[in-house]
């Protein structure tokens, strides 16, 4: 049963928006994981996997763009805190049968805050550059199944989502 | 039949990823409109729900931001040429039905190349603050469905996804 | 009497400019909190607060803004160090005998030097939005009185601000 | 009489905020020059002066700083275009008798809109570095009388402030 | 011999620094490429060479950084004008012989001014790129001969390095 | 005898690029102090040194960008991690016999990673700089010897260049 005092972090008891204050917080060790998926035609889809297996620069490129956007996620998300990133990295597999393209990116901080935001900002902004990549072969592409997988740290505790 | 022609443009012929020349191209008048969902469970949206009927915060910082990243996609894709953007907006939509939250981006330039990846941007970090203001509530959130709806202008001419 | 000693913390002892260090200095709770003000026209006031009433979408986006400029004070002010900012946040009231907007902010960290030029940067840039989304309107528009209320922390110790 | 179809530019009909399109628009010559103060207590005005006469490397970087936050204007004021800046000038005197620093921008552009929130911004930044260096000195530092000098260009034509 | 009114275009009369004003200047194609060499110890060239042939992903990654800076020159260097980057390139060759890492870079733009401070930025920082990659192994590196090879267009128009 | 275990600390085992994690890492007091210089022809020289006996703007904007470049180098580098930044300073010499420009920083932190590469982009950053004011004189400019003088604090210890 849910307990009704949940609200958003980031309003006020009348609704307008807020940034949570962390003064008080001591830093601790977190970390985080989240997943993102590009679907392509599959055209599309061999043409890539023929470069990852070839030269891998396009797969690289979407990661190193994912990287460079986890240390952005504060000037992009306006209510986030700016903390500082221990580790950040993406890694991004070739499903061969469903012709997409899987990324999954893991962030470490010792901060008064969380980091999945940094986490979710990365597989975004790395999907978002494998969709640059490709979309001179085709505009069918769709981003999906961007979510969190697992969290450690922190007041609200470890998380793990279920059937990823 | 596809022809065999077509290839990664931001990919030279060995493989090695590459920005496309635009020197040589006459600015036109372009534009792009991307589409994308987020997923809460219904007590989160109830919650959003109760704060964009009341006071609208949420849903106006999530559209500031989607403004703002806009500007910063050639920051955030690395082989995205900077252009100026002519115009670019946001609407969000709650799916009462189906607990979700609808993003649509529309991006307008005058330049020598597309607006795509400037209204995908949008959308995605529009996507990204809507979770960062419903994280605190569940992290069972989840962004889909992140496309382009449509385009016109350019070389390859106007483009319209079928079954939105 | 003045103590002779004083001198600019961000010059050398030969004039040139430079970055204090801070080093040997450890982190401390330390808050801050500065104010503006915009004057508009009748005309432009009235509008400002009809919307504020109907919608408040006009003042929300000062705020978002100022916030976001807050977490850009060090790429502003070259000789700021950054720092982890726990919370900024910005109120504005509209004063409707005199036809002004007032803007207040207010930031905290947990630093080794003050926040002071943050809270004072959120202002400046919350007015000159709130002046951007007023000047179609009428050019008569004044930002003012942008000074720093109060602090707390740090070795000069506190701070208050008389006759605000 | 005021004329009742004037309305913010961006905003839409129902008050949401709103970019306004230049999609139509020519680009065409434009200039804009803004003016600000620092008010300083005496003693710190005088060890301004001193620096200035001097070195003059506090009064340079004020300069600098406004000129690379005029290139950040759309970044920071989240409805402006970002558009190409063909100069940004900043000037900086020491009024003696009312010891404040009087900063005076100006700023070119050939763009489909104008360009005064570039010079409003310059002189608010170079306003808030005289502040960060003043501060060790004293907190008693005011920023006044921000405003609009005068612009050229663009459908609303020119315009000068009255008794500047 | 010289001819005397050659001065800094970027100072006044009087010595004070300036942007230039390229208001009433047409755009028009320019292109610019620069070099520069990182020298590392032969241990650390011969991994990075493992590394090359294996993966490459070190020289991407260089790549990658480089054409990034290039668009944010007119935020590194002071009293640059921003302009719309039409391609910017960068192409790493490691000389075995001289255990150096020798980094090329092409920039194109149709614009009122020249393109030579984005190939010299882009080179600067995929050199800093190496640089950080190649650290950990020895800091006996050195960054040299940062130059431009070449450029077209404009008013001074063509310039080709000697004995490069 | 070098110890073979060496290896790329930005790189995994089958060599792919990979930030390092710092997160079980202390933060620890560390410097680092980097060099770089310009060579210019003697009529640029002579024009610089006239200007910085005179006026100190050419060399004092250098410097200013140089500062503001180390607080970028984690948004430039893309595998740095982000850190607070203590002090960072730029001192810069006119070697009159050998037409030189010499550009020295320094840099404090206390954090988990070393600051080498913030030093090292303030010194690029900076010589960039005195690059883009000369160019209106000479093309006929290098930057070269960029390089780390020395280094106190971390696991690797302290580090000086020999024969600088």
């Amino acid at each position: 049963m849910e307990v009704k005092i949940k609200n958003f972090s980031h309003t006020t008891a009348d609704g307008m928006v807020n940034m949570v204050s962390i003064l008080k917080k001591q830093p601790s060790l977190r970390t985080a994981s989240a997943y993102g998926e590009v679907y392509l035609n599959r055209e599309t889809f061999l043409l890539l996997r023929k470069n990852a297996l070839k030269k891998g620069d396009v797969l690289t490129i979407a990661k190193i763009a994912g990287i460079q956007a986890a240390k952005k996620t504060s000037a992009l998300i306006p209510l986030c805190h700016n903390i500082l990133i221990s580790k950040i990295d993406i890694s991004i597999k070739l499903n061969i049968k469903k012709s997409l393209v899987e990324i999954t990116s893991y962030a470490e901080t010792n901060a008064a805050t969380g980091i999945e935001m940094e986490a979710l900002t990365a597989v975004s902004v790395a999907a978002l550059t494998v969709y640059d990549m490709c979309k001179a072969i085709s505009k069918n592409i769709t981003i999906s199944n961007i979510s969190l997988l697992s969290k450690t740290g922190g007041k609200s505790g470890n998380y793990n989502k279920i059937n990823k």
